[in-house]
C-alpha cells in the first residue's frame, strides 16, 4: 500500500497525516494534484458549517495519471466538485449540484484535493487549455461560482451593481463581472485588498462611506452581518444575491423584505466550461490575488494563514510531493 | 365643525373617539365609507409593526360625496392605499407604493377608513362596477395584493404551488390563484377555515402532514416561523414569496439559501384595476370569507374578534353612521 501525505479535517481540526493513496472506483480517474486553492468554504467547514471528516479541499488543477480507458492520461484537468448519482431528476436536468444524493469533493462524503492524488469521476473533468497557467487554472471553480450569478439572475448591463466584501469571493466576483461587461462597485474595508481590484480598473469604496442605492448587491462578506449591510444599499424591488456560506443563523427583518419587495437569491457553484473559456480569453489578473504558495508539508500553516485578515488567496503546491 | 366617530390607534391601543370630519385637500375627494375590512396588517400595527397614530384601516368601499370637479360625486369607489409624491422616480414609473415620501391610508401619515368619511386623492380611486356587491368590493385591496404575486414572479401554470397559512391572506391568495388558472395546495392548521377553500375547489392539507416539495411556496402564515416551514417544503432552486407583514426579527440559515439556491421574493400591494376586473368576472366566493359584520360603534370589539383564532374576515359597517 502506497502512503501519501494529506490535510485531514477531523472534528474541527486539520492535521497533516499519512493516508493510503486513493484508488479509483467505477467511472473515476486518478489525478496527480499540482496546485490547490484554499477557499472560504474550507475555513467555514473547519468551523463546523458542514460535518465532514477526511481530506479537505476542492479547488485544484492537476494531471490525469491513471485512466482505465486511457483517454485522459497525461491531460491537465480541473473538476466540477459535485458528483451526482446520475439517476435523479436533478442529475437528468444537468443540475447535479442539487442531486440529493450527491458527493462533493472535499465537502460531502468524498476525499478532497489537499493531497498529492485525488480520484474523480471522468464525467466531472474539464481539460485545461495550454494558454492557462496552473496558478490561473486553480481559480476555475471560484470563477465558475462567480459566473453562476449571471446564470441565475438577469442583470442588465446598465444596472448599478455593488459587490459587498473585499475578500477572496468578493474580489473574484468583482473581477469576473468587470471582465464580462458589468461595472461593479466593490465595497470593502481593506484598502490593500481593494487596490488589487483597482489595478484591474474596478471602482472601489469603503463600504460605510457609500450612501447610495443600487439595483443589485452581491453579498460576499462571509459575515452574518452581510445581509443587514446589503439591505442598507439595495433599492426597493432590488435583488440581493447571496454567495457567502455562513455557519449559523442570521436575523432578518422579514417585514422589510415584504414592504420594499426585495428579492434574495441564493447562489452557489457554477459552470466550469465557460469559466475556463473566460480565463483563457480574458486577462482576469488572477495571479494578483495569490498571496502565498505553501508546500503541502506546511499545509496546516497555509490554512491558518488563509484565515488571517487582509489575506486573499493561499495556494498549496503538491508538485514536489512524492 | 362636524364631529364623527372613528377608530383611533394611539400608542398601541385602539379606541372609538369623536374627531372632526376630514376635509379634502388639493386633488382629494371626500368619500362616505360604506364597509371597511379588518386586515392582518391592522392587527400587526396595533402590535407596533409600524409607528402610527390616527384613524386605522385601509380596506374599504364607499361613495364619493364631495368632489370639487364634480366628476366622481355619487360614484361607488375603492382606492389604492399608497399616495405617492408624484415627482420621484418611483412615482414616475407608476410604482408609487415605493415612493420614499408616500403616505399610506391608515398606515403612514394618512387617516384611514375605520370612520364614516375619508379624504383620498382622486388619482387613487377606481370606480366599482355595478355587478360587484359592497361585501365583495371591500376585498379589492387584498385581492390586488394576491395578484401582485404573479405581477412580480413568473409562475408557470404547470408549477407545484403551495400557499402556506390558512388565515385571511392565505385563503384569499389561494382563491385568487385558483380562479386565475393555477392549482394551489393550501396548507394550514384549521380544518374549519380550510373547508371554505375546499368549497371553492381548492385542495387543502394540514401543513405538517405534507411531506412533498413544491416549486413555489407563498408564505402567508403571518408567523415568524413561516419561513422555516416554507424552507421545509420548497425544492432546491424554488421560490418562496413572502406576503406576511411580521413585526420583529426572524432567524434564517443563510447557508441553506445559498446551498439550495433558494429565491426569496418580498411582495406587497398590487394593482386595483385587474383586481376589480377579476372580482367582476369570476365568482371568487369572497362573501364566504366574511365571519361577521360589526357596526362602527362596536369597532373595538370587531378588532378584538379579528385577532381570535379561526376567524377570517371581519367587516365594519359604516352605513348606519350619521
Amino acid at each position: 500500500m502506497i502512503l501519501v501525505k494529506a490535510l485531514i479535517l477531523e472534528q474541527g481540526k486539520v492535521s497533516l497525516q499519512e493516508i493510503p493513496r486513493p484508488r479509483i472506483e467505477g467511472g473515476e480517474v486518478l489525478i496527480r494534484v499540482a496546485l490547490a486553492g484554499v477557499c472560504g468554504t474550507d475555513l467555514e467547514m473547519i468551523r463546523g458549517y458542514i460535518p465532514f471528516s477526511g481530506v479537505l479541499g476542492h479547488e485544484f488543477v492537476g494531471t490525469v495519471v491513471e485512466d482505465p480507458r486511457d483517454e485522459l492520461t497525461g491531460h491537465r484537468v480541473v473538476a466540477d466538485i459535485n458528483i451526482g448519482c446520475g439517476d435523479c431528476c436533478w442529475c437528468k436536468k444537468g443540475l447535479k449540484n442539487h442531486c440529493p444524493g450527491r458527493k462533493v469533493l472535499g465537502i460531502v462524503h468524498k476525499a478532497g484535493v489537499f493531497a498529492p492524488f485525488v480520484a474523480v469521476p471522468r464525467n466531472n473533468l474539464h481539460c485545461v487549455p495550454r494558454g492557462i497557467s496552473d496558478q490561473e487554472a486553480v481559480f476555475t471553480e471560484p470563477v465558475a461560482a462567480a459566473l453562476q450569478i449571471t446564470e441565475q439572475v438577469h442583470i442588465p448591463l446598465s444596472s448599478r451593481v455593488a459587490v459587498l466584501g473585499d475578500g477572496r469571493l468578493g474580489l473574484l466576483t468583482a473581477l469576473v463581472l468587470a471582465k464580462t461587461g458589468w461595472r461593479p462597485l466593490l465595497l470593502g474595508h481593506h484598502p490593500q485588498k481593494m487596490e488589487r481590484a483597482e489595478n484591474q480598473g474596478i471602482e472601489t469604496m469603503i463600504a460605510e462611506e457609500f450612501k447610495g442605492q443600487v439595483d443589485f448587491v452581491i453579498e460576499c462578506t462571509g459575515s452574518s452581518r452581510g445581509l443587514e449591510q446589503a439591505l442598507k444599499i439595495i433599492r426597493s424591488r432590488g435583488t440581493i444575491i447571496l454567495k457567502s456560506s455562513i455557519a449559523g443563523n442570521t436575523e432578518i427583518k422579514m417585514a422589510e423584505l415584504v414592504r420594499r419587495e426585495i428579492n434574495l437569491v441564493g447562489s452557489r457553484c457554477g459552470p466550469l466550461a465557460p469559466a475556463l473559456d473566460l480565463i483563457n480569453r480574458r486577462s482576469l489578473g488572477l495571479e494578483e490575488l495569490v498571496d502565498e504558495i505553501y508546500p503541502l508539508s506546511l499545509g496546516e500553516e497555509a490554512l491558518e494563514q488563509a484565515g488571517q485578515r487582509g489575506i486573499l488567496k493561499i495556494l498549496i503546491d503538491m508538485r514536489d510531493e512524492d
